[in-house]
């Protein structure tokens, strides 16, 4: 009755040896007791608007700081964001607040400026079989964030992590984000059966991304709690000092007060959970 | 930023005058303070199997008793049922427990045969658009629970709703089972965000099925936890007292050990709701 | 390396005495080598409307006629069909225009009024696990045209035609109709593939309906072509004499100019693949 | 009743001055009156087995050759392909047989080295929104093949090709390659309906790939016939000398007799289009 998956999965794979794997980043571990909540904007806009939100995430406890440089665009119209200046700015950010910075990157011969700011490499859905990236990443310095493709399977997503544990990195974060099924209210699908199934295959940390994942802001804190109960290490939030002028997702964002108020109604679940927040 | 369902939607839909329905079955109500939790086998198999169900699940606090007697099966060479013999021993267990019945009614002319016995008409997910039999429980006396299809849009299941609704029969509670997407170690993909997204539309209870939503008996318990915690209002579980004998679903079935370690792991999680169980 | 189905599945399986079933309905042959084309409106809306169609299509050649008398609609607002009013004005084109007539068949006890005046009783897409419903029509005297779920699987579909053909009707015919992925600009995503995968698997004659499968008039036509090409045995048409006035379907209905454009464009491929049409 | 697409995909889109672009790959064309068929093996195993394909292909009147070099593959223990090596005997190949070559490039660092060797550069489903690569074959100064993504709806295609249009280069080429939707009995489900609805909004020329769409060698025909007859503008076929000893894709692989027969069966479909083959 237990649930298997392929065995040329080796190095993602619950075995008697690994079970459970604590990744660390500075003082924050994710996969131990403490639920790591990483917030931010969608993209770093501005100095003004990143450090405003760092400041609002780390008041309301939030363990890192998340925000994008390199975006993934459907189309090349859209902002692109700052680039290097924008990692820049989250590296401010950090000195300021203490919070460690979690950031995507998107090619391979960028992982070396972005492991030079970030303390996080976040791989994006859209990349989840850019294997090239995924090997680069897996002979990189920071622990790696890698969100599940739009229809990845398990076991798929499991094989993206293996790219990296074979490159070298042992630090690899699994970060649900919602699949495309035939919704259309949400967003997407938030698959939250993808954390119990993965803590019974597999010894990596799971985190969960409810912004993306429903698409509206309402259901963002609902969602999170969800996670949690169901037993995810951690989660990844939307929060803008001002999301109706975000260049991107924010009818998904959090305010810095609804922030504030998903981390109130989160932390008697996580208690129920036997964690803390 | 509000989320919008079509005008059409009347009955099932909020509004001013109807902001939540609390649907009761004797001394039980759905969608009150209390999380109901509706337990049982898949099938009615025998007397001495439901006896034995009914009291485990009771011991083990359950609210209601759930068991099939007309079973929708994908060939027509499976199991089908006991029939009205199974209304029977439903009702004895009903007798002897004190537990309020759900079984599931499949046709229009069977209706009048199934509420004699039942205190709740399951529409079966299967049957989400038989407009007949959903014509036909609005005329009925007792409430329904209405399963999601498998590939039901969050507006075509209200729809549903609506024609129970505008039959006249007031008390409809929704339950979310799993959805069809392209998951391969599931047997559905449980959509969680059901839960809130529906709270935020509709005046209608929202209950839970993680047993059919996940198809493997360790899922079940944290994908309970998940919905209480996104704000469910009740949950189906399927407890068998010999799983790996069950003529249907053994391999999401709780034995009833399996069902209290569940019932002690969801009693914090619905404290920290602000709810009981 | 050939594709296998459940050994569970005997009626509908093709086997070494079982390798291609004709169905007869009077002069026309579905799974002969004549392609039949069955054209019509979605709803029987009024007697002239219907003539109408019934006049446009059989000089285009069509070989039966179709028209809903009962209507499955998402909402109880919606126009629900003439019922058996519908069935007669059918019953009276099939005399004047020399078309048999496919209609559908909502619920068990409809089933004796619809066969006495239809030549092919249709099962919808939201009916093909409607258990009562398929066994009733196993025991029926006439065809039976059994559309695709909208999310079944090919061997959940072959079991609905094994209930059928379990009661004694050998007279079977699936209609793939579009299942639902996550497409947006069609209505649903017309499984083509489903055409030589059940030409594999099956014995019973396969057609196709590409109006439900798309959605939209402009697409009708090449897929009804593509339907020919993979080796469809028949197409179901929607044609309205006046489309923008259409109470049900409107936009994927063909004017008699478009339905005769389809044929002729038709001719010449259904002539590649040794077939008449 | 036209089907409208976002008025932000500009380039991609057909437009009054934009009704039909022809792609030309030195004598070839793609978007003519020819229907282009590119057929070859999945990977490059070696020089005798390309040199054999290459030849059989071509004898079968194959307008280009096709064959993997670097290959994306879902576990890092899978075989990778022979990188430079499987370009050179490509290149070799096309010497010999006078086919145009047309191979995937995974990152955007290989462009330069791929695009020395290759007639047509392809991108791969996986790469559909790796907009880094998509940039960079946007400067490529050969014809790029953009195949849909296992979850990319029409605008998201689109939008990819306006990646590369707006880079500069006007040469792209889309292939529909089967999307993830729920099937259990082929690898994916191939949506002819994407070829009419993209003639109906985009001047590109669209090519189809039945190998990786259906999975299966027996479905490969009859899907080819439907692409050309829903209005296809050419094929791609995977072709091995011995499926049974590829290393990859040997299930879906024609061996060079099964080609020959494909194209003997696609001729008269081609003519009935008014196309050549």
């Amino acid at each position: 009755m237990t649930i298997e998956i392929s065995r040329r999965i080796r190095l993602a794979a619950k075995s008697e040896e690994r079970q459970k794997t604590r990744v660390k980043i500075g003082d924050v571990e994710i996969g131990g007791r403490k639920i790591a909540v990483i917030a931010g904007p969608c993209s770093v806009e501005s100095r003004e608007q990143l450090m405003e939100a760092a400041r609002e995430v780390k008041a309301a406890r939030a363990s890192m700081l998340r925000g994008g440089a390199f975006k993934p665009r459907t189309l090349p119209y859209s902002f692109q964001g700052l680039g290097e200046e924008g990692l820049k700015i989250l590296a401010d950010a950090r000195e300021e607040y203490g919070l460690p910075i979690v950031t995507e990157v998107m090619s391979p011969e960028n992982v070396g400026l972005v492991e030079r700011y970030a303390d996080v490499l976040q791989i994006g859905a859209r990349n989840i079989q850019n294997y090239p990236l995924l090997k680069r990443v897996g002979k990189a310095g920071k622990p790696v964030l890698l969100k599940r493709g739009l229809a990845s399977t398990i076991e798929e997503w499991l094989s993206a992590a293996e790219y990296v544990l074979d490159g070298g990195n042992e630090d690899v974060i699994l970060c649900e984000r919602g699949i495309r099924a035939y919704q259309k209210l949400t967003r997407f699908t938030l698959d939250i059966t993808a954390v119990p199934l993965l803590k019974e295959v597999s010894h990596l940390p799971v985190v969960v991304d409810p912004s993306h994942g429903t698409g509206h802001r309402s259901l963002v804190a609902p969602m999170a709690r969800a996670a949690v109960a169901a037993g995810a290490d951690g989660l990844l939030i939307e929060v803008h000092p001002m999301p109706e002028e975000a260049k991107s997702d924010g009818a998904q964002s959090l305010t810095p007060e609804g922030f504030n108020s998903l981390m109130r109604g989160l932390s008697p679940i996580a208690e129920a959970m036997g964690r803390t927040l």
